[in-house]
């Protein structure tokens, strides 16, 4: 698998995220195989809806898609490391393998981390297009603070 | 807070779950103070929906009667000890109390337990119904062996 060619999409809507402004932007790409079934962004602050995460909303597409809660032969992409609420949604649908681009800088302090919520045998892809991930996240709270100045 | 009082309406979701005789019957309420803002039941396998938990929907129609994703003045019940899932979901909304019935059996075998999700400023009152909790929970699997008998 090219895992960086495969998080292209999830760069895409992450992007798309931070041109709308108001959600932390992050993407998110479920593929069954390699083929593509559905592209998410984060829109919690925008929808008021705590479930708004890119992944939760992801998997839920997907479920909708296969017509089965199980996502046993699906593959995860999303920009930021999962938080605990995704984490246990990629945890329940089964999903095999997740890969992910930045590390999340908050976890071991307010929550658990992926690693520790995951069941040993989900396959964790660490630090795919990490770097532009971050520069998404940066760009956005950077434009927040001149904002607030 | 009377927790036997309040638990009554996540019982009679359950009970109405049980009913339709498809998935594991959980019922949860949320309050906001003693008001009551939702009651539902688990209907992942009817709806084949990976989030089709009692808590996350009552969490999600929650947020959309308040308007936030932010549920700090809420208090949830449940028939049963969260899964991840559940329990990331719980955290991420800020609710200050959560109260459940009977405690996960397979909790510590499969995933995290939820006291390890939830963060420490989360107050978690187990075993309030916890008889009827697991009465409904054990009716169910006795009708399901029974069936495939």
């Amino acid at each position: 698998m090219d895992y960086e060619k495969l998080m292209q999409p999830a760069l895409e809507a992450a992007k798309k995220c931070l041109e709308e402004g108001v959600d932390v932007p992050i993407g998110c790409a479920i593929y069954r195989g390699e083929e593509l079934l559905a592209t998410t962004y984060n829109t919690r602050q925008a929808e008021r809806q705590v479930i708004g995460h890119a992944e939760v909303k992801a998997i839920t597409e997907a479920c909708k898609i296969i017509g089965d809660w199980r996502l046993n032969e699906c593959t995860l992409f999303v920009t930021l490391e999962p938080c605990a609420m995704c984490s246990g949604t990629i945890a329940e649908s089964r999903i095999g393998t997740i890969v992910y681009g930045a590390s999340r800088p908050d976890a071991d302090v307010h929550t658990a981390r992926c690693a520790d919520i995951l069941p040993k045998n989900v396959k964790i892809i660490p630090d795919i297009c990490a770097r532009e991930s971050v520069e998404l996240l940066q760009t956005f709270f950077a434009k927040r603070r001149s904002a607030n100045n």
